[in-house]
């Protein structure tokens, strides 16, 4: 469908990861300064790995889904291509 | 049910990653040298990561998911927690 294209363009993982991390944290009304606290991380780090700007490790991925309550799987899940 | 629970002990991100990996590497029929070569790796890097020792890197979940031709979501998913 041409018209779904746009939506359809190969996201890398922290593309994928930044994008899931603003979302969630969006839905449920946090700022990055809450989630980063929630999570034991900097606010800025937190920023930075929103806008795909870090190659943030596993660790890190498993205290941001702590946070969140889910599982580190979920926060690399591409909606797209599922 | 008690006679799963073994089964159901909480896994680190970094110990399901490293199950999934050895556990589709061996499905495959691969070497940890073929793999590593197939994803752009060290062959000890490969390794250490099956035993949960490094802490990895977004990029290289994905480097290793393309390896494998998975979305790098799957290769965190923990079959007990499903």
């Amino acid at each position: 469908m041409p018209s779904m294209s746009k939506n359809l363009k190969y996201l890398t993982a922290r593309e994928v990861f930044a994008r899931n991390l603003k979302k969630l944290r969006m839905a449920r009304g946090l700022s990055q300064e809450a989630l980063a606290e929630e999570a034991g991380l900097h606010r800025t780090y937190v920023g930075s790995i929103e806008r795909g700007e870090r190659n943030i490790s596993i660790d890190n991925i498993e205290r941001l889904a702590n946070a969140f309550g889910l599982a580190p799987s979920k926060l690399l899940e591409n909606e797209n291509s599922r």
